[in-house]
């Protein structure tokens, strides 16, 4: 099953769009108000609203063209467009072994078994055609960070594995926009990221488990990310490789102290593989590339002391999706513009 | 105008309960669905929904036992009993001084001019009489923390700090409880904050800047915090002495590179007071005293080389309020006992 948010200027409800069921082939969605009116509405009472939505899917699928309207990625928001919870970890350990060699800082062994996670800000989510709007693209150092994240129904506090993975409900794409320049300065403060980490944009279509067949397993999904800036490819990095921390692993870390209410959304960081236990190589000479720009400059810091990729510029675009075997877009596109933002 | 939050079994509305409008004296509250169902709807089109809950709220004033029911605070959640963004600050900087004196590490110049801020979970809030469950007291160093916080309306990203006081929307209590024993582990991680910040816990009313007379000024409340632990005088430092950043600088800094949806609660951080430019001293010394345990171990540790005071143990209670100049209870009462959790 296949759900999207779709913009409405129905009054009172604009925040949070409204929650259409979207065909596998994501080209015609239907109206699943009858079911939720909102997917967190869905989420909040997912055993009620499920069968309903599923029913809603069967017809639509089965007959696309008569039970359906065009599906029109360019109209949905981020499928939560504001959620209770946003939790990123940072589950590709090979990324962030990266970032310490070039700063040329040993990475405690304990990260390989304790994962690393932040809050992030869950309030204003960006659509997923919608421009990054950033103040500065001298020294913020404006990068994406392709990533897989997952929805959550209610988990209890200090749930196991098996309790975390029977949460998981949807399964999304991510743009999770940092801000490198004022990275440094934020994390040297020891409260984490704030400011470095502005407003995220989803994908436009969340899935269900189930609906990914074999390219869901063990808690992950088998299947590259595709990252392109500028219409050229940077990423086809698989999300199943190199994922140290599973998904139930990163719910069940988040779930330590405290309870997630339903909807909480739980991101695995971004996508990185190991090339040959070396440094990636860039798509165009046949390696897995990189979901961020920070990890192509880590590599040129490595090699030549230096970086010469450039951080993203007002006027680049970023485009993040995953297809099946088929060739088929699973989730939709992600394709944001930078632009420049002149104040309220 | 005062608001809060009950505790309803009507189905679909369990998690954000039933808005309700409270006598200035909290004896009695109005039922405020005419405006609005929820505290979040309010917000969310605040505009519309503000001038009816004032209407209810001069009728409630007017003749409370005709308009209202009686006011029960035992059946009240956190006013937002789950929220979009808890951001939380460190306005007192002389806390965070202490803190890390006691380790004996130097504060860079830096945290005077640059607020300290985390991003918190927000999306399962503990009800103001609700007991802190917690799978361990005696690593995890269980602690208060006395706070003040607001609730904003939409803020534009990058906006001033006049825009910023201009959307605060009610202010409020909060025991943001902390795992004192996590945090060195998980600082150290450089992510920031996350299990060591399990569930806060809000005052049971929320109340509006005008409501809150002479008290509220320049973005600050100047009133002293009263906690109580076990009964017992803890704290009582004045949270608008010592404030080096005022709530619209804490919100335009949360601002900065992303804007707060309607519904974004801003913390104060710790209340503290510096006593003649010295340690603070115990409330039973004629002391303002402390609004969490770690800032009187700090000061033991700094007199005596090591704390002597422990941090909460299953079967502890602590109590935070605010009273007005006539003894006046402003935000009705925080009541936690810690209470042992043995799991899901």
């Amino acid at each position: 099953m296949k759900l999207a948010t779709l913009k409405t200027g129905a009054p009172g409800h604009a925040r949070d769009g409204r929650l259409v069921v979207v065909s596998d082939d994501l080209k015609s969605c239907a109206d699943a108000a009858a079911a939720a009116p909102t997917l967190q509405a869905a989420l909040d009472d997912w055993d009620a609203a499920a069968p309903k939505l599923r029913a809603i899917a069967e017809a639509l699928n089965a007959d696309p063209s008569g039970a359906g309207a065009p599906f029109d990625q360019s109209a949905a928001l981020s499928p939560l467009p504001r959620a209770y919870q946003w939790a990123d970890g940072s589950a590709y350990v090979n990324h962030v072994e990266l970032v310490r060699k070039a700063r040329g800082a040993e990475m405690p062994d304990s990260f390989w078994t304790d994962p690393l996670m932040y809050q992030g800000g869950s309030d204003a989510f960006l659509a997923p055609r919608a421009p990054i709007p950033m103040a500065d693209d001298e020294t913020w150092g404006i990068d994406l960070e392709g990533e897989v994240a997952v929805i959550t129904g209610d988990v209890p506090m200090g749930c196991d594995r098996e309790t975390a993975a029977a949460a998981i409900r949807l399964v999304m794409l991510v743009n999770d926009v940092s801000l490198r320049g004022l990275i440094p300065g934020e994390l040297a403060k020891g409260f984490g990221f704030f400011q470095s980490k502005p407003s995220s944009a989803f994908s436009p279509v969340a899935v269900t488990p189930d609906a990914l067949g074999e390219a869901w397993g063990g808690g992950k999904l088998h299947l590259p990310l595709l990252v392109d800036v500028n219409g050229a490819p940077f990423g086809r990095a698989n999300a199943g490789v190199d994922m140290t921390f599973d998904f139930p692993t990163l719910i069940a870390h988040a779930a330590r102290t405290r309870p997630l209410g339903a909807g909480a959304i739980i991101g695995s960081g971004t996508v990185s593989n190991k090339l040959d236990g070396g440094p990636g190589k860039p798509v165009s000479e046949g390696g897995a590339g990189y979901s961020c720009i920070a990890e192509i400059r880590m590599i040129e810091t490595i090699a030549n002391g230096k970086p010469s990729t450039s951080f993203l510029r007002f006027g680049d675009r970023v485009r993040i999706w995953m297809e099946d075997a088929s060739g088929q877009s699973i989730f939709g596109e992600i394709d944001q513009e930078v632009i420049r933002y002149s104040g309220p």
